[in-house]
């Protein structure tokens, strides 16, 4: 095996960084990734075309804005996937800790673009890609 | 959309059943699924050869003995992800609940087969396909 062989615990990962808006990539599952983000405020109106995008609360609320004055509302322990191609835009009223599952490659912002654009394939300390 | 836009509680979903190494559909994200269980006692040991299979501990703890007697412990809100291949044996002393992340179409008990084989797509009640 070349992963290795211990838990990844979420709480304990989430407290390695700081900064919004930013996914931290935990795991990765085939050519998917795991990662994590701290939310806080409101992200930009953005879809991404080709990919469904699940989020799941670690910790906090979330509010995903949808079309037609849609919001899902999350809780802690609540997850909900976007459809591909649906525009939508995470809000945080406070801080709040994500799961979010997505193929690799996918950008923050999608099709949008702008400042909050992150850097992709950025690692949650200690942790990287299986092979490397 | 055709997928209602509301939040998918783990909790409250993993009450609506009790069976023991069942995976129920939560819900899909592109063609992988999000899947619920319940599990407790000994797994059988097992692979699959063409996916990596990603587990998350919602409540209890549960072990996944891997080969050269290696033993992965996982606490609730702790993460593993089995990597393609490799042989595993999922195991709890007392009932826990996971959240499992593997493509459509994986059978749980990998090339082994037997008693424990459990059907597939078989999802949590009131849920189901988003085109459906």
């Amino acid at each position: 095996m070349t992963t290795a062989a211990r838990p990844l615990d979420l709480v304990e990962k989430l407290a390695t960084f700081s900064e919004h808006w930013t996914p931290h990539v935990l795991t990765e599952l085939n050519d998917y990734q795991v990662k994590l983000a701290k939310l806080e405020g409101e992200f930009v109106w953005h879809s991404h075309e080709d990919t469904d995008e699940l989020f799941l609360v670690v910790e906090g609320a979330l509010s995903i804005d949808l079309p037609e004055d849609v919001t899902v509302e999350l809780a802690k322990g609540q997850l909900y996937v976007v459809p591909r191609g649906v525009p939508h835009r995470p809000r945080a009223a406070a801080e709040c800790h994500v799961l979010i599952v997505e193929p690799r490659g996918v950008v923050n912002t999608g099709e949008a673009g702008g400042d909050l654009t992150a850097e992709r394939d950025r690692w949650v300390e200690g942790e990287g890609p299986r092979d490397a």
